[in-house]
């Protein structure tokens, strides 16, 4: 089996990678009730930790879960494991918050202590290629998780819908996927928010369709408004997609990628 | 914390459910990347078994997701469970598929191990009021998952679109849920489909609607044709639901119950 390199804290106990483990009663493994957060460092400091705490916060209330740790000590524990696993890279931080151990049932009741998991490894670059002549994304049929059923806006350890998408979009022999809605409309790629340019305007899925108020989508918007490009945050039909001048993703690993 | 009593069995390695862990690298935890089964003892026979088994290989196909035990290694694994584990009631088993321990990534192939995990233990039994008086189901604003984006036919460890539906039940002052999908037909409840009467006929969800294909739901059909019931599989929409004259839940673990 192959861990990952790195250290892991649960609860604020550093543990060795394949030696963090949880218990299979821990709902975050029974039915993947979990929040979680992706982030990385610059220059070994952790970057939008507050955006990425607040969204955090976001999608844990949105599960009607309890945070176990305050954002000071949860901060206090990544540079702790900041400083004991020293690289000369930049760091892949990971943060899930599980529902904890608990009897087997749905009732979130039955679990009286959340957990917190920080994952810290070194970044792992993308290879050179993928900024410099893109990657190729496949429209697949799986569409994206309905928002009144499972909102895409909420971080958790449900990933399933974006498993399957990127499973059929290698079946297509593309790099990854873009996924529709139930109405046909853009939404988002697996990991990734989405824009389009088209007529030197920059077009992206508004937030109604389905999507991850992501970080980088909002800098990257803030970003063209200030160099005074037209943004639209609206409905994109595959048809529109298709006749793009150019079509790029954006994340918090990837910044953005053509 | 509370654990289970019983046993739990990891890959054929039987551990008491207090030590029986897994890695927080397993996708299973990460991501939800699971498929599983409920099922229940009569007499300590597992009944149904090779329904289940089979539906358990429908959900790990649907997930491309490989089966690391054969069904008689399965059965052999349970039946030493319940050797080991004597108890004079009546067994819950459940069983989980995981994806396995792999680098982060959404990737399957980044997991090369899936893992069965096995747990027994002894029935709870519902209060007989249950069964005598009914219990109270809300219609929440929750939606079931829409079918094209994660299939309710799958069973899966992503189940918080239940966890919210339930939480949601709950502050209604109701026992469970029933959910309609994004077209506002009824689909099931949480854990269980769903059955009203009207006129001296059975109706029922039909599969298209988002459901899963309940074992007991196929029992109940099937008995209530041979005893001269019309059944009839349709969208059923609110109106019709209030206007019934019975409503009934169907699963392994309740049977049917009012």
């Amino acid at each position: 089996m192959k861990f990952e390199k790195g250290l892991v804290s649960i609860d604020g106990k550093i543990i060795k990678p394949k030696d963090a483990k949880v218990s299979i009663f821990d709902h975050g493994f029974l039915f993947g009730d979990s929040a979680y957060e992706t982030l990385r460092t610059y220059f070994k400091k952790p970057y939008c930790l507050k955006e990425h705490l607040l969204r955090l916060k976001r999608t844990t209330e949105g599960l009607s879960l309890k945070l176990p740790f305050t954002f000071k000590e949860i901060e206090a524990q990544i540079n702790k494991l900041i400083r004991q696993y020293p690289t000369p890279r930049d760091y892949y931080i990971r943060i899930v918050v599980s529902r904890g151990v608990g009897l087997i049932g749905m009732d979130p009741s039955l679990c009286l202590n959340p957990s917190l998991i920080i994952i810290l490894k070194p970044m792992v670059k993308f290879p050179t290629d993928y900024f410099q002549k893109g990657i190729k994304l496949s429209l697949v049929t799986i569409r994206r998780n309905y928002k009144k059923a499972m909102d895409p806006a909420l971080k958790t350890g449900n990933y399933l819908n974006n498993v399957l998408a990127f499973i059929e979009s290698r079946k297509n022999g593309a790099d990854d996927a873009l996924l529709l809605n139930y109405k046909d409309e853009l939404t988002e790629s697996t990991t990734s928010n989405v824009f389009i340019v088209k007529n030197n305007m920059l077009l992206t899925p508004h937030f109604e369709t389905g999507i991850l108020d992501g970080i980088t989508r909002e800098h990257v918007i803030k970003i063209a408004k200030q160099n005074g490009i037209k943004v639209v945050e609206k409905s994109i039909k595959e048809k529109e997609l298709r006749n793009d001048d150019e079509c790029f993703l954006s994340s918090t690993l990837k910044n953005i990628m053509p």
